[in-house]
């Protein structure tokens, strides 16, 4: 591949205006819209906006004038679409975490015959703790996790499962399950499953609706650009809605949050599963950087996606200096997220380097060093460059300069 | 009292100066920052710079080089020295509401041969609402709540009751519960004590080292000003960090958090109650809010507190035409938090038509109407101009005029 063929494809690319859409420092290319999201123009001044006018000077009365108190359903049905979920059934608030607990909750009350959450060893910590203190909780007679291989989900369903709990695309490895067959046999077994969509949302085009899908979560601070630590969303199907109770029962989540009951009664609908007040200018950010994907298709997402990371692993296969850079993502694209992930003994020194000339990608322990794709401001120039400076960074042994190397934290 | 008095008070204020430290809007009088506090200015540059440099420009990066990973610790320190606590106690997290579930379940594993947690009738609904969830979740047989009349709580302890959960300060009245006296009488009886700070962190000089407190949450948008929807925070004494687990067993919990174990060992100190990721954006904002506080004395804080109602109180009383205004607070300011509550029939119409004339108050349902006295930006002044516009708003009963007698949305 040359570069008159990747100067032609950001050419033909439906999503290069995109990019205009967001504040990219200069002389970076970065790779790791996976971990945190780069910073969509309309949310500095929406920020600006919500903090000088809407909270300095209308101050409280900006929750109705402003409709601050609708923002948790606002940004939920903005979400909606890019998640295949029709209305009335996502909603922002929280983190993964804390909704992973609501939802673990609920799903187990409505499978009370059986106590089996069944999820995979390498499924993102943060997931697996949330069970672990859930069953802490109620005890293993209630909740009891088990984890398997990836490989072995199917295998593992049977009438003891009540939960399957799943990461959709693979933080690490970026490997992508197949939603639909799994909720699918799940479902042939009478198990309810739980979908992180942390590293699909804005990602890939996931179809919630479409698969039946029963609760889901995600994130957003990654692909859809929310900002550091943004808040994170929840999907629940609108089947199961009246007949959940979620326990971490907040005013924001009663029925009549204003009549100011002392007994809980919470909503019948999705907004049940509020709890606390949020943050205003934290979900308000979220709710501007949504605005960038009004027109877009995420097929054409989707697609981009996939070509990036095709383009990179051939970019990458042509320099034989590279050899030692070992995938351990599927080069079959339709079974892979948008991130890459290779395993090299020096990962962490090589992301250090890379990040010193201006590539950001990421380390995860113990050697993986991970590059993500985010086309909506990722352009196939960015792809060619960043290997050539890869290629550069390997060659020279760069990063086997002793600053490199230093055990440094991990992010 | 005239307004040659009213003068020599602000004269005379130790704290007059914190005003400008604010962003107050012009022709405004705000009493309302019980329910949210006004705009530190300090805020407005520390979130304009989070938003573009280090998140915009420095990226993933900032989770180290800005120091984002330990802002929940940082920003709980900073809270520490208002509310009595020594280093180590104090963490910045989630919503009170979720921060409520984390202490109710550990304070009831500390106390397991019981099962009753004791609180108000007239505490604040999302506070019921979570011991609630948590009932419902457990059951009533590991947890059942009981609710007496405030005036009832000494004489409702015994040794069934697990858990006492209070609010200092009652949201409604503005009434002061003695955190030392109750403290100490549900220790004698083997009871373990919540007590929400919402509205008494930053009014009054809470103690809760001294009181031999047991957990605490508390509110970082009404006297802290952190921001609409802020971060919440939590304490909890030392002596009992190492011997609870909390549920809500996020990565941030981790003893050791980037090490991306798949099995959950909490800190065993105060960072275990941490969850999900925070906002970083909202945090900076309390974080930078609460740089407001560092040359305040919290004894001055309650002093001009107390003056700032009593002279209220005063002139109110004055004036033969507010008759039908009645004080639903206490008169005895040593019982007393920030807040004044009167009842009055046309309560939402006169907040209503006091905010049309720039006079910031609140509405509680179903007929009270609160004034809330922030120290750090409320001035003697702003109490005798409210007090003359409430007077002319009655006495012409402009309140009447049907426009302010829409069935309103409160807040």
């Amino acid at each position: 591949m040359n570069f008159n063929e990747i100067a032609a494809l950001d050419k033909a690319d439906p999503l290069a205006n995109k990019r205009d859409e967001f504040d990219l420092p200069a002389d970076t290319i970065y790779l790791d819209g996976n971990s945190l999201g780069a910073l969509p123009k309309t949310v500095k001044s929406r920020v600006a906006e919500v903090v000088s006018q809407q909270w300095g000077c209308h101050l409280i009365r900006s929750w109705n004038d402003h409709q601050w108190i609708d923002l948790p359903t606002r940004v939920g049905e903005k979400i909606a679409p890019l998640i295949g979920a029709a209305k009335g059934q996502v909603i922002c608030c929280d983190s993964i975490s804390v909704n992973l607990f609501k939802l673990l909750s609920s799903a187990l009350s409505l499978n009370s015959q059986r106590n089996m959450v069944l999820s995979t060893e390498d499924n993102f910590p943060t997931d697996l703790y949330m069970v672990q203190g859930l069953s802490n909780l109620l005890g293993p007679e209630l909740c009891q996790l088990t984890l398997v291989a990836e490989q072995d989900i199917e295998q593992s369903l049977n009438d003891k499962v009540a939960v399957l709990l799943l990461t959709q695309v693979n933080f690490r490895t970026g490997q992508l399950l197949d939603m639909q067959k799994l909720t699918k046999l799940a479902h042939e077994k009478g198990i309810l499953v739980i979908w992180d969509l942390a590293h699909s949302a804005g990602a890939i085009d996931v179809e919630l609706d479409k698969c039946h899908a029963d609760f889901a979560v995600g994130c957003g601070y990654k692909y859809l650009n929310g900002g550091p630590g943004s808040p994170a969303f929840l999907y629940v199907a609108k089947r199961h809605q009246a007949n959940v109770k979620q326990p971490l029962a907040g005013w924001m989540g009663h029925a009549k949050p204003f009549a100011f009951d002392a007994t809980y009664q919470g909503a019948d609908n999705i907004n049940q599963f509020l709890s606390g007040t949020p943050s205003v200018i934290a979900m308000s950010a979220l709710d501007a950087a949504l605005d960038t994907w009004q027109d877009v298709d995420m097929a054409k997402v989707r697609e981009k996606s996939i070509a990036l990371a095709d383009v990179f692993i051939k970019l990458l296969q042509a320099h034989p200096s590279l050899i030692d850079l070992r995938l351990c993502s599927t080069e079959d694209s339709s079974q892979r997220g948008s991130q890459l992930a290779f395993a090299h003994t020096d990962a962490f020194a090589i992301c250090q380097a890379l990040i010193e000339r201006g590539v950001i990608a990421d380390f995860r322990a113990p050697n993986i060093l991970r590059f993500g794709f985010t086309p909506l401001y990722t352009s196939f120039e960015d792809v060619w460059n960043a290997v050539t400076i890869l290629v550069d960074v390997v060659e020279t042994q760069l990063y086997k300069e002793s600053r490199f190397n230093l055990a440094g934290k991990v992010t």
